[in-house]
């Protein structure tokens, strides 16, 4: 059982279809996940990354909040469609499904994904749920989103080891064929976008001011030319709220983490 | 070439040496290593999670460094044990080297590991070291520190699939035999360990207090009985000095990431 179905979901990816002698079905399979989870990733990031970009400081806090929704939606699809890319390979190949840890654990990151969304859009998004519960659910909320992302990139790195395993034949992976060195550079990438991502997500000056900061900002000026609004933000040093002055006094406390 | 060294760093393991009949060579080098990856995780986290301890908070921020530093190099010594045994596994069996993703990114971390350990002992226990610079490199330092634990737990997730690939030959991984179902739910704890031990070191309300808040502390009556240090400090709401109220203001500050 070498070979892989005719039909199924590969008739969306003609351009992936193609004969590639030994290990066809697998490589197949692998760049048309690939594309998926690639989608699905950056995807991903635009609805992190979405809050730390200053020009969207002006927006909406409520518009900012239905533009991540709509993005980890269109990531969540994403991922659901690999999903059932693999499964329909597997059925059609005769490979059992859900045995490796990279399946058990993929399966488990977009079910949790899921969760994440409905949880997500159930407090922050539903305009009834207290303030209260939205505060304390905040800090789980971006730390699970932070760690499934990492999660996504640690199972992804997984794939593309079993994929590299199993479709690579003559010559095989240990031969290091340029197929593999290509790969293998798109794993590496794959972790410095990673990284990337979480460093800029952990920066405290990166993050959207509180809304009373941007009021201070604007009402002292910031108002008529808006595209001052994200450089400005560090610049500020006085403020008539107490919580606005110590939003901005963190972001200018670089000596905040010498206490560690 | 199916068999293995008959000597070389498994003289270590008499344990591991055994026969296992299909994939044998494949099972030592994995326990071999997992146990030796085991030992540098478990003293990496150790080093990671010493500061967030209560109980520790009496301790001098000098003796602490130390003990940090220390179990760093705890764990970068078993990382380098295990990258000999690979190697020498390798160099036996005539199998390639650093073919793999997996053993590209478990080079590079543990260099990053290595250099991570150098710059850290030069910036923070050497008592030359201007203060400016610390402050400038600690959230690096916290940050990198991090991310090579997160990278080293993908890398493992990485090696175990390869591993349960090449190991298990009758019955195959794709059998799911119990060996591949235990090794399966070992990964899964792997990422659960990681997800926890990521949790505790980003709430700031574990973090261990500046030198300030805990003078202020000992003096104003914490001082005779040092055993409340820990969970007193969560209560502390005065302080004389502006950075020792900001850092207890920040511990109970739940709602600082509602602004997210």
């Amino acid at each position: 059982m070498t070979e892989g179905p005719s039909d199924g979901i590969y008739g969306l990816w003609p351009f992936v279809n193609s004969s590639m002698g030994h290990g066809g079905p697998h490589r197949r399979l692998f760049w048309c996940v690939a594309l998926l989870s690639a989608q699905m990733t950056l995807w991903y990031f635009a609805a992190i990354i979405v809050y730390r970009l200053p020009w969207t400081w002006q927006c909406s806090k409520l518009m900012m909040k239905f533009i991540h929704a709509g993005l980890n939606l269109l990531a969540f699809i994403f991922a659901v469609i690999s999903l059932v890319a693999v499964f329909d390979f597997h059925n059609g190949a005769k490979i059992p499904n859900l045995y490796s840890l990279h399946s058990w654990l993929g399966l488990v990151v977009v079910i949790l994904y899921g969760m994440q969304l409905v949880l997500g859009v159930g407090m922050f998004l539903i305009p009834v749920t207290p303030v209260s519960w939205r505060a304390a659910l905040m800090p789980v909320h971006v730390y699970s989103g932070l760690l499934l992302f990492t999660s996504i990139i640690a199972v992804a790195l997984m794939g593309i080891t079993e994929k590299l395993i199993f479709g690579l034949n003559n010559p095989k992976y240990k031969d290091l064929p340029p197929e593999a060195i290509f790969v293998n550079i798109l794993g590496v990438f794959l972790v410095v976008f990673g990284a990337l991502v979480l460093w800029i997500v952990t920066r405290p000056s990166w993050k959207r001011p509180s809304e009373q900061t941007l009021h201070i900002l604007h009402t002292s000026g910031g108002g008529e030319d808006s595209t001052k609004v994200g450089p400005a933000m560090s610049q500020l040093s006085v403020g008539t709220d107490a919580e606005a002055s110590e939003d901005v006094r963190r972001r200018n406390n670089r000596l905040d983490d010498q206490t560690n």
